[in-house]
């Protein structure tokens, strides 16, 4: 089959033999996949995965399951022992002996098949298409904020970084009914927010630090958390969600004499996303600027990487 | 009155005017001082603080109240508005136009004489002596770390760093009777801590990594986060007391990919702290390697940067 694999920090498009399920595990057919920035930090060096790239996806299980079979589904990226310490704590996104699709020691969906475990798959209801159920995992991500923060409607709230990640985030926070700002640097997606009715400021205009109760740092850089601790009030919240392969030179001392508290956030609750979808709450649609065959994947990459873009799809079968 | 005083820098013995209170203030004569890492860090540029230094002591009373003539005192360090949202909210510690005592807008205790605000000050208990009382403020800064983070028996928790605030912290920690390790490098300063019966390992021999439900890095160093992010188990908590004056090179991936939640700790509370002195909970006593006289000052501050000391103090009046 055809995939998108990394090698020597380099993309290329190659043939690769289809997947062989293991027990407990299903074949999906990937119908579409997303690029994401996590994608692009692995080329940079992030993690050092070599392999099959991706992690976004949706596609219909081929074989390994009964009751999913000819289903369309999307999968949890997190492959897991459940058995460990973190497994048995309720805490299987931490397992110990974990895999991840397209991450972290084991194949991603940048290609025509992909196994994963039957208990990570979550069948796609039918009112969410396919362009629509292919957000779910970045989604997901972006429900974890609210999952980690309990928001009210007095709290100010500042997401910060209004890329792929930042948008979806904005949007799940505007659901709360809190009092918003997105701060960005990229003017096509705060006019996108904007529409959303989500209030905006570019970040070189923005000038209300240090009386925010909670931050959320989507900005994939280094150099997010600094510009976070900022806006944060004294004993405000921060949650990060940056992953990059760069470290940042960083003065930490807002944090202490502040008392900010910065809570790390990964992945999160694919059935939240599926409903939030399911019922219209959250637009991607407009999100997606490009759409390319999974031939042309090692170019999407590139382009991913031009802020022009927001969120780039690979079409690997109908 | 002589007093120690920052200039572009460097400490020097001087003369300076004695305070005069301002309304609502008292003037202490000042006993005892105590050196704190923080004095060390703003000699090294820390805060661009320029004036009286110090902030650890115990005095008593000259004038300014009917109530404490003539008491002795310690004072909490934060100078506070009583009328900002802060205040307000009750997080007086981090009013927004508050001045901190040898800190930052305010004059501190190495010195004849201090000017505190009366609210500041906590009365000491007879059975308290001077020797001890002067530990009440980092005391107090180890008792923040239990306020912000409630403590089980079962949880796995590890002090890093066994200068002078981590033997605080670790002598606190192990009245909560949780599972405790002491990381160090000064051997002198982990026997102190054998010697109070709580467990210690030398930094280099530390393996037991991402299984601490909580780590206190009380490095004082720029590197301390990153080590304690090894240190924590996915979805625990880092408590930081680190305020320093050089930036840190680090990698925050352990932090979003472990979920950790990292919190910043400052200032505490002073009644815990006197209530523990006054029970003899807490060893101070031997924690002192040095007393000098305030003439000394400069010298003494020289040599507390010597791992060789743990605590020095100021000896300033009878």
């Amino acid at each position: 089959m055809r995939a998108i694999v990394v090698e020597s920090g380099q993309a290329v498009l190659r043939d690769e033999p289809q997947p062989v399920p293991d027990k407990g595990e299903v074949l999906v057919k990937v119908h579409l996949a997303g690029i994401c920035g996590s994608d692009l930090e692995i080329l940079k060096g992030y993690g050092s995965f070599e392999g099959i790239l991706g992690h976004e996806f949706v596609g219909s299980v081929v074989s390994g399951s009964s009751t999913l079979s000819g289903k369309r589904v999307v999968a949890e990226i997190n492959c897991v022992c459940g058995r460990c310490d973190m497994c048995s704590a309720g805490l299987s996104n931490h397992c110990r002996r974990r895999t991840v699709l397209g991450i972290s020691g084991r194949p991603g969906v940048f290609a025509e098949f992909v196994a994963v475990p039957e208990r990570n798959c979550n069948e796609v209801p039918d009112s969410v298409g396919d362009e629509e159920a292919v957000f779910t995992e970045p989604l997901a991500a972006a429900y974890q904020i609210i999952r980690q923060v309990k928001i009210e409607s007095r709290m100010n709230v500042a997401v910060v970084g209004t890329g792929r990640l930042g948008l979806l985030a904005a949007q799940v926070l505007a659901l709360t009914g809190c009092r918003l700002i997105a701060v960005g640097r990229n003017k096509k997606t705060l006019a996108y927010l904007d529409r959303r009715r989500i209030r905006t400021v570019v970040v070189n205009e923005f000038s209300q630090f240090g009386d925010h109760d909670l931050v959320v740092d989507c900005t994939g850089s280094a150099e997010g958390l600094a510009f976070a601790l900022k806006l944060a009030r004294p004993r405000g919240k921060v949650v990060m969600k940056t992953t990059c392969s760069s470290k940042t030179d960083i003065d930490l001392t807002p944090l202490v004499v502040n008392e900010v508290t910065v809570l790390g956030s990964r992945c999160g609750p694919f059935g939240d996303a599926l409903g939030a979808l399911a019922r219209k709450q959250i637009d991607v649609a407009s999100m997606i600027t490009c759409r390319m065959p999974l031939s042309e994947g090692v170019e999407a990459l590139r382009l991913a990487a031009d802020p022009e873009h927001i969120k780039i799809l690979l079409k690997v079968s109908a």
